[in-house]
């Protein structure tokens, strides 16, 4: 049930819900090499976003779906991890969010990029749980230019990957492939 | 650096590691609405998935990439949640992972499936951290064939959105576009 | 005060309360010898048995008493361990429950049996906290009928040992003896 | 393999190990009903045992057995629970202690008892893990003398629940029943 | 707002909400050099001292200031910590506790005594979630004595770090200085 | 045993490991009256100031002391917490850090600063565990350079406080008294 364009609130900055987040890997967050579980890496992402979504929405959020995410180099026990999410586009009643990662030393040697996803959240109305329309995103730089105009292919992937999309109405990707 | 294919253990059958886990929804697991958070579902199905992968490939497994996870009903504090892990493929060092998720209330009540989702793990050599051969999957059920076969699509498409395959090679994925 | 036996719902199969969990022992769960607490395995029988009771009763159940439990071979950081539980018996407003626990390394190598007990818990209606009748089980294979005949004996040991059944009451334990 | 008599220690006295315990029951300790997990519980009491068994003991110490533990009135979130544990007898290379568990608001009202159960250890030689002779118990009160003759029936007991004694062998048993 | 003097409940023994507690150091709750992190002592020194002012004021409580903590010999994971907390005086709506904390191994060797702290509470009125007037402190022993009349200069301290008094008005601290 | 001024690494600037860290306050993290309980909040702020310590001074940190923290407006379950830690002041093998903290919904309604405290960190060699000298401070705005020079004071208030200083000899204290 779509809601009608006016109601939805006036876009926001991505600068203003920019959320940073860091954690230092303790010994029950790691698996049996010492390295941090992948499972612990995907809720450290998801409340990351949620905060963020939370903020550009001014609304409840729940998770609506992770797009695929790509585990890149280890991270040790004692490293000290920082994410970064910004909201990149809303959709109606719904938000985009793009979460990096950076691992370290708490000393702060060996410094890198360790992983990168899109979480897609709902802003509900708390009182009776039903979605409502989110604030969209004022690109302003370049960078978030890009993420925004590209937010529209992945949202036909996921609507095709849940089959709610055929593959052939999905323009956008089409273009690509 | 690929692995010959001599050296890789014979293919084994869906069954010998399918993984079943279950879990009670406690407070600390919730969102401020009493519902699961996001994040600690895809930590638990990231345990499933991986205590799944280190059955089948006898290795110690790291999580490689998740694919894109829609969420569906809310589950509250209080209720079960049911995660049946089984391999789809196993893709030479790295295997696919397939897992359902039910809910239902302790009393067994409001019985649902809740969400699905795919892993790909890397198997290592636990001496030297290195990837190793894994053995491929015997599909014997309609299923587990269906499974097979389109384990090969995700996994182009997860080669193009890591950015490792241009999207014109990912010949499997044209056919359905 | 006993309920009579007409309000008591239809006894049900074992099969249908059947319930498996399975947990990777973390680095947080061991004692300074890197093995799994004694506390810990208690606590996730305990939650095994509750859930295979809340499915059984339909009810909210609490833990009412634990059996004697004895703790076999240690099991390591980085294992996983399968519970096993399932209902024995149903006594008017309590049911026994029965759990296993095997235990392996993640490769699913050194796999072994480490535990066993009963465990008792009393259904309860949610509204008033008072205790309300329970289905009692239909055994059907021969090992549930052994469970469910050696319970009565399990139940009068318990009520003796809590100074609730004077010992020469307890008419089937004194035929071991 | 039994160690030789003259090997022992010394026996030391209860009120060398006794120790006190007390935790604040947070909300993620409960069940659905807002109550204490009996499987909490069980652990908690475990760790009270095991540090007044290794103090007991010198050594590092491992849970061996649970007798019957039978759960009484309800504990709430934020009720501030009291566990006192004191050894009762030290049997060559395995000891039994006794634990109480009291509860009370936290502002002192509603004072009860809750629980009472006896756990064994087993004490152990760091270094290859084998058994090593505990200290036996001095009884020095009344209720001290008491606790430490029962236990040879207890110990009785669990021999036969573990099916390593003959019922018939039982003979502190025998003499009650 | 100050509660008048006559609405006070009657002075209470310090050894009437004496509190001791005792918590064995997990692996989690270390930093990556295997001692135990600041951070947790702190938690556990709080959760100490919040039991022991609600048994004396019998109200809810709420941390109001914790005064300098000085850390001293680490402390390693699998060793056993006890702390001793008693209430030092009260002042009218708030009260001051003490704590101190004891280090060993579980066997009992290397015991020290590691840390003390002073944290003050608020009582607080459930219902309206406002400041109560709580019990003064009936010193009794000579230690309780001194701890009860340096109570003043800590307060007067407090306020003067928290901009709340000027440094001229502290007159029981211009005397030592 | 002071190390020569020589030994010491170059100044650094505050900016170069500024840390900020948020936390959603989750149900387990919070009192009876549903607050997020003081002791968390100090464990929170260790945290993030040993984050900062170990950027700062890149070695292995420990908690040396915490200054009097005030605790002010309660901060209920599921609202974000944001902790901003910067170095003020390096002295030889210790610095201190200043940690504030901010709270608000997760909506981003009623934003507000609830905490501030200094810790202080020794940094270690982390092969044979002795203090090692750490960088000093260079203060480059405003605030820095009050923060910087205040610092001497809280170091002679902590000596004393621990009777490592006599009162009198606390001499930049004794100018503001």
């Amino acid at each position: 049930m779509p809601q009608s364009k006016d109601q939805r609130p006036p876009a926001k900055r991505v600068s203003d819900s920019f959320t940073t987040m860091c954690e230092l890997v303790m010994p029950n967050d790691t698996n049996p090499m010492n390295n941090l579980m992948g499972g612990n890496m995907l809720r450290w992402m998801d409340i990351a976003c949620a905060i963020c979504a939370g903020k550009h929405s001014g609304r409840a959020v729940v998770t609506a779906s992770v797009d695929n995410v790509a585990f890149g180099s280890a991270i040790k026990v004692g490293e000290v991890i920082t994410l970064e999410a910004s909201v990149t586009r809303g959709f109606n009643t719904s938000l985009e969010v793009f979460v990096e990662v950076f691992a370290a030393s708490m000393q702060g040697t060996n410094p890198r990029k360790t992983h990168s996803a899109y979480f897609t959240f709902v802003a509900l109305n708390k009182d009776n749980g039903r979605p409502v329309p989110t604030p969209d995103v004022l690109p302003l730089t370049e960078i978030e230019q890009q993420r925004y105009e590209s937010a529209i292919r992945r949202r036909e992937l996921r609507l095709v990957l849940a089959g709610r999309m055929k593959p052939e109405e999905a323009i956008h990707i089409k273009e690509i492939f």
